[in-house]
């Protein structure tokens, strides 16, 4: 579900950047015309993620360098298991590892993560959603890793989403002119909601019309409280440091989504090697 | 030292993913001309890094927002302490305020990261440097980030430094011939430095005349072994998941560098919140 | 409410691509430092938009040309008002004048017919949005016009709304089908809209749970009939054709909103030109 | 005759900003694999343009899919013709069916104008050509259509052509030192045209040299002592506001050219509709 | 007459070619707030052009570099002249000097020789032009050389001037229909020119209604008769391989203009040098 | 050994660069679907350089030319030696014809007089080097014409060498200082370079630790005492208008490298043209 045309700019970027005027060592020592074999070995359990965007890397790079995925993206992998194979002109696999591998370890780590937050929360009605605390560049690639790893995606950005915090409300007024002048001037295709504090915040958000409140950074046990307020009127986002929450009682309290900024502005990158074949010399 | 310049592409690109066609929310909500205030407060201790890219990032979305940095590009702070200050249209300050931070945040939290290492080696001459293991288009921000920590930077990409892996002595026919090739075919400004993953491995590349020894993967006690080998002629740098290792002990050795790709590779943003004063309203 | 931010690349590209590698007749002729004067008159009524957008062309070409708005934007003018002046170096002025031209003719074009359509319907409840129908290249100016125009903005592009359409619905095995889907997959920020063709489709549509149901191509009749069937319950568009029909009829059956996709795909540009002081030569 | 390579970024950016970072709609409710075929109708006569433009706008997108013209391009078809037909991946085609939409609906509406326009002076010498009054950003494609409807066009931008006009003639101090200026400075490859508003200005033309005359918005009865005075010396254009004037007495007065902003400033898209078939469910 | 406006991407990418990641002998060795004076010295006679580029690629790197010219663009210097001043950021001006430098000694270098073809022509009609046999990337640049050193410009491009050679001839089945063609189909704006080889050429040139002709590569002798045939009833250029001619000789046949090719394809970088100021260190 | 890939942006550049909105010769009188078949023959005995990249313009502008090499690249050839040949549409092929050459005769001029330094040193240890004196925008390239010489490359840019030169020198205070600052801040990877003007500025490098020195603008002479001095303990460079310098003289004084900047500042394009077979028409 990613949409690999857009990013290919992303890729000629990240080509660039990492091999500047040219690949010195390899065009020193590597000739022309020798071929090259690899594998992805997974060096730790975890979620794969980005196996499409290193087919991408490399055709980029030399279209005849064959990548072979020997897992499927999103799968849970053992310690060992074999991810993918690389074969091709040994020139451009060797220049072209790097920015692969860079891309395939951070998209599963986030893709892990993920699949332990929504493993977590498991037999309830919560879903496991991401945040715009994105590394710059990287959002689509980012966001495709949540929804590889089981989560779903909140708004790309600012304009496909209406989320009205403290100082717009502030700024408007109120909650009830804030939600008004979103339902004024907004397209009607999106929804409106309301960050709320506390509970008096809610009843007005509630009261106001919201069509989605976000429970920011309350006690589980508020939270509770909110939910019987709600009373299934609106959806429910429960947010703020979640990274570091009880996702589990979290989630018992009924709300219907649980924003997890962590999942991609804190990433442990997935450990994974490119172990090639040493056919020709043995040192 | 960042050359700041040249990162204004980046931040128009950041700037135009996360606000994609206009921040709805704050457009429909915030009437044109009001002003606003706000703080950077740390939640947490840790290295401060990217204040002059957040002020770019301000000035590129509307040259009348004020940010004042509160501390020092590099500073150690604690947590509670003001980071910085921002001072404008609050139209233009909401809206730019995450992409802002998040960047902040990173930066901040590799910084940090890396003076936990430098500190860690303090008292030996080695130096704790960075990799290629950095994320795709931020190379430049987060090599920056690295030398606000403290530590310094290996080559920035392909083309400015000669690094013999096993894969390219391979294809050159050994080790003497790989360095001789290079010796030969790279610009004569560049060092040679080759990977060695045992101490026969290390005998060829003393032989074979390199600048630099790469120790890659080998416990602590062989490194000692190594560095007695290769006796103060040419410069040693220890390798390897260096970010799960007693760099101390690795220092203790004597080698010059030691590079940590988990550096870049895998960051804890650091917990940076941007507080508005509110003024008008209070809920 | 339009962001300038982000058209100036657009602005750049109209620039060169009218400008091409030089104005050969201005440099020819005109000499240097010679300044000139000159008067944006409209030749026929209509609501100018695009003031800014004119005045950010020429701050690009020359920073020292002075563009001086004289009606308001999105202002009602007769024939013959002066929308604005510009006063500057000659030739920056005269290689300018038709790019500016260009853009605040067509702009002033749609907000003209926005705002003839917005009066149509004045007294009911229904807004005049746009649709995607617009110039590729040109959403964000044309969506600005309609808005300056009165109206308001459909969704922006393919992401930032759910619209499910007859080959969506035939594809997912039904409206209900459809609808639980995106409920399922899209971001929860965004409601469903299903447009349906008939009364049957629109009772599928009502209990699949639409949030947004439009009335395609209907006659005004079915559409009363709909509106019974769907008594208050969602949000109803009607849509198709709809520059070629009578919007008070259409507006009378009580819709939301009615979406005029000629707002944007057939533009006569309002008559507006730029008349120059000839203080030093009669012919 | 349209230059396909160049509109390749042109196409990139019309799909970026129609898309944005995704089409959720298709995404959530279209199946992987389901495949498609469409039919685009005229809903009224026309002279399709831009079925090239189309192919390659889906050939960007996804290239299995297959778009076979049933039209060529510049034919004059009747309401209900089948002009093409479209084949390929469910998803792909749905994402980009609007944006080619837009273009063939514009182009064909541009080529419609002309092809009327030219019936009009059809049996006299006189050739419709366009203006530089076109669309920022789709001036090759406002031109090809031009092209496409029998016309021909005048210069592309301001450097293929001198056309010295009123404020040209008062800046360099007269027509004849205009002109000399022009015939001094500018390549040898470019003819000179001067604008001239009455009979006067028209002898100062012919004496200093022009090759060519613009006759600009003058009474036919003007324009016809206007070519006695030529005397088919140089070429003759007639322009200002042609769009509404009585083409054919324009003709006949013998001018060699009719500029006529209005076949771009003033377009009224042409109505074609995409039918997909719907083979697999019946609402 | 150069639109500066146009190189400023250019100019960028110079910088970033010739910086890449950052200077890092500068960034290690030049404090941060350091000062420097330095003076461009002509080390040979010549005819200086580019000083309003060099100012632009100093105010690029750093808007606070005061570059001052000494000189007129365009000027004819002596051995030993300053042409130039130069101060500011030790730091800016060391890391921007070459990229200015590269640009200002080339771009003389084309505006001395022209100056010299120039001069050979004096007493004559005839015009020096330039060709299309300029640098990729330069020719804006490059043409702007030719006329600060007194040549014309010949076209910019393929699209704004007729140029009909052989093969055109040939594919269009003779010379007749070839002008007939380009009479037709071109726009009116541009004048035609035919190129020929030999005198039979030329009445078929002249009998097809070229609006110029090209001598290509004939004798000075067959020049001479070419211009009687010819008559003055059409412009005339000579070509081929002029850069090695006595242009003097070819002048005096009495043709319009002179097309060197070598003014830009065979380039003699002026000796310039920037002497910096050394205050502070002697050694 | 050129990074062909890096170079298709470059190209696309050129090509519209040279053809701007369209080839209206090519268009107007050649029919479509003529072939053509030309062969490049060299006018002068030169070093040929730049093939592949002939190739990559025809393939960018049209995939079905086939451009096929008749010498190797960087061969010797003789005057009349048949390059290459081309076949293809003949529009597509006389459209990209210029473009073509302007990269191959620059190329081939620079290769050319690289392969003549190359043998004036034959014999000694001496390597021919590049500078930082090239066309803006064509580094690579040029550097690759330098390669293909025989030449070697110097750094690339200023990321990829230390350089320290006089200014550096005085605004670290001293050539001991700056060395150092370089050891400790720059990437360990690169080597250091002190540059110096008589033999006490090479003593100071010397005993500072620089890795090379370059001696810039000696005599002769002086350059043999300096290699007494430096005695073989660091590489060492000879600069400073070597262009215009007895090579051999200097090279068999026993320096390493002897740096050239007129390889690529003053180019005299090798003649080279491209004749088109003529099979239908003989004028």
């Amino acid at each position: 579900m990613i949409d690999l045309r857009s990013i290919d700019a992303f890729i000629d970027m990240a080509l660039a950047e990492d091999i500047g005027p040219g690949d010195v060592t390899t065009l020193c020592t590597v000739p022309e015309g020798r071929r090259i074999h690899g594998s992805y070995i997974a060096k730790e359990p975890g979620v794969v993620c980005g196996l499409p965007i290193v087919q991408r890397v490399f055709l980029k790079l030399d279209a005849g360098i064959v990548f072979t995925p020997r897992a499927n993206e999103g799968e849970a992998v053992q310690k060992g298991a074999v991810i993918a194979e690389v074969t091709g002109d040994a020139r451009s696999v060797l220049t072209g590892e790097r920015t692969g591998l860079n891309l395939l370890q951070r998209l599963s780590g986030i893709a892990t993560r993920t699949a332990e937050a929504v493993r977590a929360v498991q037999g309830t009605k919560a879903r496991i959603v991401d945040t715009r605390k994105t590394t710059p560049g990287l959002r689509a690639l980012e966001k495709y890793a949540v929804r590889t790893g089981g989560g779903a995606n909140h708004r790309f950005n600012l304009s496909d989403g209406v989320l009205i915090k403290n100082n717009h409300i502030i700024a408007a007024g109120g909650v009830a002119p804030a939600v008004a002048a979103a339902r004024r001037l907004a397209p009607h295709t999106l929804k409106i909601e309301v960050e709320v504090e506390n509970l008096n915040m809610l009843r007005e958000a509630l009261a106001a019309g919201a069509d989605i409140v976000m429970l920011d950074n309350m006690q589980t046990s508020m939270m509770a409280e909110a939910m019987k307020l709600v009373g299934g009127r609106v959806l429910v986002e429960a947010s703020g440091n979640m990274g570091d929450r009880d996702l589990k009682a979290v989630a018992a309290t009924g709300v219907d989504f649980i924003s997890v900024g962590a999942l991609t502005h804190t990433v442990r990158a997935m450990d994974i090697s490119l172990h090639f074949d040493k056919p020709t010399l043995n040192l």
